[in-house]
């Protein structure tokens, strides 16, 4: 048994080529089980996720958490048992039984892979490329993690170098979103991704050739990757020459200047005799009679199902041992660097929990009262300046809007190879301010990768009507709980003159909608201070702060008419009481209207009704509050409400209830300066009054 | 003067230049005088978009819409002045002082081209990537509808013979659409199209070494484009070389077997002393020193703004008559050719004003009443197949999802080049069903460009809830009012065993949020079809139909019970009264759950509550209905009131009032039989009676 790392020579024998058809059979049975499935790629794939679990990856099933890991990504996520059989047969906490409930209610095994709820599922994948975006984004967090804790160990020396291996298929390579997070991995230089790609010409409408034609290689290579191809039908007969195989993998492992790119031609549901090499194998279950006849052409008993015969259930669990091995030796590494570095592996402990330094919030800024004020934006790159020295973990950059979105923290390095440094931005490989180019999906699909390999915290910025552009990567953030933080500025018609196609008018409502995503619009500098207290405070979840592009006045929070905003943070308050402490109506308002609608409120005071401006900055956050606070700020006997958000109405139904009105706009906006605009779509102060005047 | 298509030699003199120099300097007032904008890319591309408006492009200025002129796209949006000041000078009805209202309310020439909103502008663009998209969708159009009305006429000697041209910049390249919808071009084998590259190496965030460092070129080569390169620096000197540019514009139009792709690298703002080459040159005023010293090294009066001198615009106007000359001769051969071809030029007339044949309606099946029933995919594709005979306009494909989403009508051929057609797949390159591969959002893009290109009314499938992936092009159709119909399956957790990832939550929600959308989810077959026929007779807006996985009854429409359907034109309608007539509750559902409502409605009766059941297939249209019928369907005076629909619930709050109740599901779904996550997850007629009687 060899436990070297680096083995020069493949060890593989009967039991390994035992094992690997063992693969097939179980895919074939699970699929034919569930009654539906994916079966067709886990079979053709079994000799390489056989190959990366066993021979290549630097792993421990039993401690999938290991810090140390290499981390797989099957993009390719409706090939779930690709997967699962890998965490089975390797010793992962993932049985027998569990493979016989694919795809049933509670069960572990989901028809697609789901981080948090499979141990040693590193990323929730199915909806295509965006797998590829978080191996990316895993590459490059390891590389930041190993800049944090270890930045001066020689290459390959230091425990937190590690590899990241990915899985991609047809529709992988066909989706927008994995060539946009290629071109940035070969920017980056990124020596530590592998990707190889199952070329196997069959999609669900069969063969590629009406869709895909071009040369994905050559496509590769003008990325700037580390290519190499094999092809197992080349030979006339298919051969899966897992030597060859395996030596791309090292080939692609030793190449730590550029990621690496394996297209691996295969024959998709090989060797099922009638359906191997059809759109049929690939998503249905291949009927009982296919199944037994692949049984038998591998020397299977056909009548048995999930059959894993015991010499190669042994060795493959010999990778067991020898994950052991290895992390045993990599424990004395890590401990040895512990002992060198007390100060970085307090930070790695923090990290680790993903808990904020003792007096963080000290750094926070606070924004004077002030009547002309600041755009939210801006108070957000201040408070982003202000924290980034305390929270070394926090990081992250723009879709090529830097200087709109102002995500770059004072004076902070870029992460850019040496040689990708430019005039306006200088750094290096452990940099923390990051460049996605005009790539909104593959932002949202690396900061996913980034938050699910570590304790880094990354967040990412575009205009909030480009949040479409990634809105698949969010849903996914949500779903994973994963911390990710969105600077979504230019939040609304305030964005003037670029006009309608830049003017989010449908968004802040779309994004309401998608469950577990905290989306906030603060209402002044403070409370978006608070915004980013919260959000970095919540380790659960993603957060969206939608930022205005114009400035906003600064309430003034000392003399008791507008309350202290630390209640921002309670979702929904009572910013401005009425008069007598009785509301006939109440103002809710979120944003850049919110001082609108005050300014409504006090002409409303003056003409003698008593009015309640209500700040919103998170519907999610006060929904999380008890039935008395949301009682006390909104009560049941004050029908007459009037909401004012510069987009459309849907979300407020709920808020303004029947007899409330909404100040929203329900068309597409216009290109003029924003002022106008403001004015000729009715958020005016008048027009929040005559609301009013409506809904009492 | 030469009026000849196709000009050996570029007649080009010195008032040529100067017209250009004149767009440098309109440009970068223009942007001065509205204090923002983007001057850069419209002054380093003068040369090409004159070369292209003035001496390559079969337009005529006095009628932007003649059927036979080529298609210009400027998929950079952002340099909006790169289109107007050609459109002025060549003569549309775009004038000097339209240029001085850049970005002005009620202006000809907003922050980004509308289509619809100013002469000449053939796409909306802004949103990056798109407009390459639309090109390529453009160019599709091209050859289908060449194929409807003039499939033999020998190559090039055909009035429906034009060309699709398109300048992208550095955002549009980064963006995975692009490269989506440029691989789908290289299949299509489009020669009809040329994209010519801005390669400036400088957005936003400066320098793109920062995010940009892949080679293009060979990427477009892998993609099978032809591809050109020319580089403007390359002798030391900047030098714009309009007669190899002019010389590579027309090997790309010489190109009819590939797409055409030609790099131009530029210097952005050219000839600005000090901003040129510049992110500050991209998107913000030059400053007025700056627009002075451009003026003075382009020999024009630094004191003056908006000179057009008369030289310069009278040689570029010699377009016009040029324009007359090609429109003349086209005319003559058109009306050759409807006369040779009076059937075709009676659909010809037709499909140009998007009217329906006569009688088509009698084609739409209808669906005998049936409790299994049938799913309304099944039912969506068993209507495509009965009108695609009556409607050739009709045509459209899925994303790699064909037999998921049935959107391929019986027995139609494919839109596939020859070498592209597959064993499951034939057809030609006149074929009308097509192939988008896992491509949704060029999908969206593309369905937009045939829909901006003429008569042909396209249609596009995938899972609802990856109208995620496509939302950005879905926007702008609805923007453009644009009749692109989606056909999106597997519309609730009804998929099933996919799990979360597959199954839409919010997407309902999400999508009647966009304006100008209509969101249909028909109950039945039945509604199914009034779904399509709604859908086709719309020809100012988007209709996305929303249709399920699983067998729905078909409702028996005889016997007085249920509605006749024709009432599903409504949005929404009584499909069965409470006895009595006077409903004690209304139940309110779509799709899949009007049946389980139903269910609930006879238990409701049984136990003595008059119980009226809604079904809702389009919110958008029971808003168009005027008061008293939507008073008749939702009286006032019943408060009580439950809406079931498998997602959230935010968009039914305006519909159920505040003594109503939704079933719902506002968390992400689950991997399981659909019959359990229907029972698990609450979607049950005993819980629509419980919520009845909490709403009572």
């Amino acid at each position: 048994m060899s436990s070297s790392e680096n083995d020069a020579v493949l060890d593989w024998n009967d039991q390994d080529a035992k094992a690997v058809d063992t693969v097939r059979v179980l895919a074939a049975d699970a699929v034919q089980k569930s009654g539906n499935g994916h079966p067709g790629t886990a079979m053709s794939l079994a000799p390489l996720a056989y190959l990366l679990f066993n021979k290549v990856l630097k792993h421990d099933p039993t401690d999938p958490n290991w810090t140390g890991r290499d981390r797989f990504v099957l993009s390719a996520g409706h090939s779930s048992l690709t997967l699962y059989i890998q965490l089975f047969l390797s010793g992962y906490p993932l049985t027998l039984e569990d493979l016989k409930s694919l795809r049933q209610w509670g069960s572990q095994t989901p028809g697609h892979p789901e981080h948090g709820h499979t141990p040693g599922v590193e990323t929730t994948t199915g909806p295509l490329g965006q797998g590829v975006g978080n191996a990316v984004g895993m590459a490059m967090a390891a590389r930041r993690e190993r800049g944090l804790f270890d930045p001066d160990a020689p290459a390959g020396q230091s425990p937190f170098d590690h590899n990241i291996w990915a899985i991609a298929g047809d529709g992988d390579i066909e989706e927008g979103i994995s060539g946009e997070a290629s071109s940035i991995a070969g920017t980056q230089q990124l020596g530590n991704l592998t990707l190889i790609y199952d070329d196997n010409k069959i999609s669900i409408e069969d063969d590629t050739n009406i869709a895909l034609t071009e040369d994905v290689a050559a496509r590769y290579e003008a990325y700037g990757w580390h290519v190499q191809k094999l092809d197992f039908t080349a030979g006339g007969e298919y051969h899966e020459d897992v030597h060859a195989l395996w030596d791309a993998l090292q080939a692609a492992k030793a190449e730590t200047g550029r990621p690496s790119f394996i297209q691996l031609r295969t024959i998709i549901g090989w060797p099922a005799p009638n359906l191997q090499g059809t759109g049929k194998a690939h998503g249905a279950a291949l009927g009982v009679d296919e199944v037994k006849a692949t049984k038998e052409i591998l020397g299977f008993d056909p009548e048995k199902t999930f059959e894993v015969p015991q010499g190669a259930f042994d060795r493959a669990r010999e990778v067991v041992a020898r994950g052991h091995a290895k992390h045993e030796a990599w424990n004395a590494e890590f401990e040895k660097w512990a002992e060198a570095n007390p100060e970085r592996k307090a930070l790695f402990d923090r990290m680790a929990t993903r808990s904020l330094p003792e007096g963080w919030t000290d750094k926070l800024p606070t924004f004077p009262a002030d009547a002309k004020g600041i755009a939210t934006r801006k108070a957000s790159g201040d408070t982003l300046s202000a924290i980034a020295p305390a929270l070394p973990e926090l990081w992250g950059g723009s879709a090529d809007l830097a200087e709109s979105n102002l995500t770059t923290p004072k004076g902070e390095p870029s992460f850019l190879p040496p040689d990708r440094q430019t005039k306006m931005f200088s750094g290096g490989p452990y940099g923390r301010v990051l460049h996605f180019g005009i790539r909104e999906h593959a932002m949202g699909s690396i900061l996913n990768g980034i938050a699910l390999h570590g304790g880094t915290r990354p967040y990412g910025g575009t205009f909030l009507v480009f949040s479409d552009y990634m809105r698949p990567a969010v849903r996914l953030a949500a779903l994973m709980k994963l911390p990710t933080i969105y600077v979504w500025t230019h939040d609304s018609i305030g964005l003037g003159e670029d006009g309608p196609t830049h003017q989010p008018i449908e968004h802040l409502t779309a994004l309401r909608a998608i469950p577990g995503l905290d989306v906030v619009r603060p209402a002044d500098a403070n409370e978006t201070v608070v915004a980013w207290k919260q959000a970095l405070e919540h380790t659960d979840r993603p957060t969206a702060l939608a930022l205005s592009r114009q400035n906003l006045p600064t309430f003034d929070r000392t003399t008791g008419e507008y309350a202290p905003v630390e209640y921002a943070a309670k979702g929904a308050y009572v910013l401005a009481e009425a008069s007598g402490g009785t509301p006939h109506v109440i103002l809710l308002a979120t944003g850049s209207e919110v001082a609108i609608a005050d300014e409504a409120r006090k002409r409303l005071e003056a003409e003698g009704t008593p009015t309640r401006l209500v700040s919103v900055p998170c519907f999610e956050w006060f929904e999380e509050q008890d039935e008395a606070y949301r009682e006390s700020v909104l009560p049941r006997s004050v029908k007459a409400r009037v909401s004012v958000e510069a987009g459309i109405a849907m979300s407020w139904r709920g808020l303004v209830g029947e007899a409330g009105e909404s100040i929203s706009i329900e068309h597409f906006g216009a290109s003029a300066p924003y002022t106008v605009l403001y004015e000729q779509f009715g958020f005016t102060p008048d027009r929040v009054v005559a609301a009013a005047h409506a809904s009492l």
